[in-house]
């Protein structure tokens, strides 16, 4: 089955402790696409200006992404995001933001885009996420948020969390959308405005996944150095989609190991600047990282006995 | 086998946003020796005033807990510690310490403790956990700091991490002790301090357990509500020391399962104030979360295969 992504293709100059770079391919939808590639076919609805040219077309075409419903608009200039991290990765200081074509996106599905049965809302608007819901055919569909929404549109965004069936989210968004600090009561109040299922990132303290009566959770894959945390969200629903797509599936043990493809592929991400780990990955070291976190965190059943001398 | 803990038995008075209890039984020997109580024979090394009375003294026999080594000084009072807790419960504000007995401790281990083969060094002064180290002849030796000898007896905490096997820290802990935001990269360098193992506590994100060349990371049982985190990292190394001594074992695997138990029991304690939830366990309550554990971080090995379509 094939999946459809929904978000934004961009550019962004980013700085962390350990380098820089100028303009480099981003964007919600290149990460997830890039990961969810090596799963399964994936289309793109986006929109760029024409800065958008051969080299990052390339960067789609080599993994055999479908750009056919990717917008280009001449004369204008693709959305671009200027941010710094400081030592603490898991704070982005935005720097610039220019939304550009961004700014009048208007998200419409083509006949084949209508037709997949597996969509991913990246993080924009939450109108614009539901707009394209209710344009789509799609039997699974699962979407981003951010703090900035949570705050700015509220409302829209409770509209959308009643049509879709999976939210992914940062651990402190998931606590700020539900106003609740204890993040299991949290997530029991997310699944109460609508998903199905609520897909908590945790970044070095991995991920948990929260259904109606379902819990799971993994550590993340321990990294000695995290390079750049930008798109690690993205790879992550990349890897889950694109793992529940190829083996069109949504079962929950079906969904615990598209939870570890996740976390396998945020855990390249990081990496390296924007998407250039995970572009150039092979099949044994997606494997490799699978196999690792399932060895990380096996351990074999076992039960205490009452003590004799004890009560 | 058995387990000697050296350590504080004291009184806290505690409030947090769900509740106040004034002078209730505290100090990280008790809260140590109530959850090893339910795998092992637990003997307990500690001094205490004559405030110390036939109510707490209870707390330790009805779970047959061996008191012989307890000094009791009189006309002085035990040691006395006062703190509250805001909405974010891992951060505890001091409003008050009375050293009072403890001022003076100079643990001496009877014989019967210095034939005790498994050992936990509570987070006292190091240079003391040093002293009891080194007249025991313990075949495991565990020991708990914390940032005040991190920061205020440096030298002197790496002498006792040089004559332990395990050491027990608070992630932010494990951080500062090795000058490195990496967690991955703190433990090996506190491994190379000196302990065989290092154990992670986490608090709502779980545990991590690194050896040389060996790691396990488990999420934390989920809790909807904390009611009072004090003595949770106590009771943890309780349920992890009293596997390994029930068993005698210090293998990976069983490593694996103390950390579980650990965990277990840390839920457990932090349910109610103070020691009050793990005194009246049950085997059964114990075991079922140990299984559910096992069941929320459990999946089936697969892995994915190179595409027809992509490279």
């Amino acid at each position: 089955m094939s999946i459809v992504v929904v978000g934004s293709v961009a550019f962004d100059s980013l700085k962390t402790p350990f380098g820089e770079r100028e303009k480099i391919l981003g964007g919600s939808a290149t990460y997830f696409s890039v990961a969810a590639s090596f799963f399964t076919d994936v289309r793109v609805v986006a929109v760029v200006g024409d800065d958008f040219g051969a080299a990052e077309e390339a960067v789609f075409s080599e993994r055999g992404i479908d750009l056919s419903d990717l917008e280009r608009i001449a004369n204008e200039k693709s959305f671009f995001w200027k941010g710094e991290y400081g030592f603490d990765l898991n704070v982005a200081k935005s720097l610039d933001t220019q939304l550009n074509v961004f700014a009048n996106f208007q998200p419409k599905l083509s006949a084949a885009a209508r037709a997949t049965p597996f969509l991913f809302l990246g993080n924009i608007q939450p109108t614009l996420q539901k707009q394209v819901r209710e344009q789509a055919g799609a039997k699974l569909v699962a979407a981003d948020t951010m703090n900035y929404w949570i705050h700015g549109m509220p409302d829209e965004l409770r509209a959308m969390l009643k049509v879709i069936d999976v939210l992914l989210i940062n651990d402190s968004e998931a606590r700020e959308l539900a106003g609740e600090a204890n993040l299991i009561r949290a997530a029991r109040q997310i699944l109460s405005m609508g998903p199905k299922r609520v897909v908590v990132k945790r970044g070095e303290y991995g991920a948990a996944m929260f259904g109606n009566g379902t819990y799971f959770a993994t550590p993340a894959y321990p990294l000695e150095k995290v390079f750049d945390p930008t798109g690690a969200g993205d790879a992550f629903a990349g890897g889950f989609m694109g793992y529940l797509a190829a083996h069109d599936a949504t079962d929950e043990a079906a969904m615990r190991q598209a939870i570890i493809y996740g976390s396998v592929m945020a855990s390249f991400n990081v990496e390296e600047f924007g998407c250039e780990r995970t572009r150039r990955l092979t099949y044994d070291e997606i494997n490799a990282r699978f196999r690792e976190l399932k060895s990380y965190s096996h351990f074999e059943e076992v039960a205490i006995n009452p003590r004799r001398s004890a009560k």
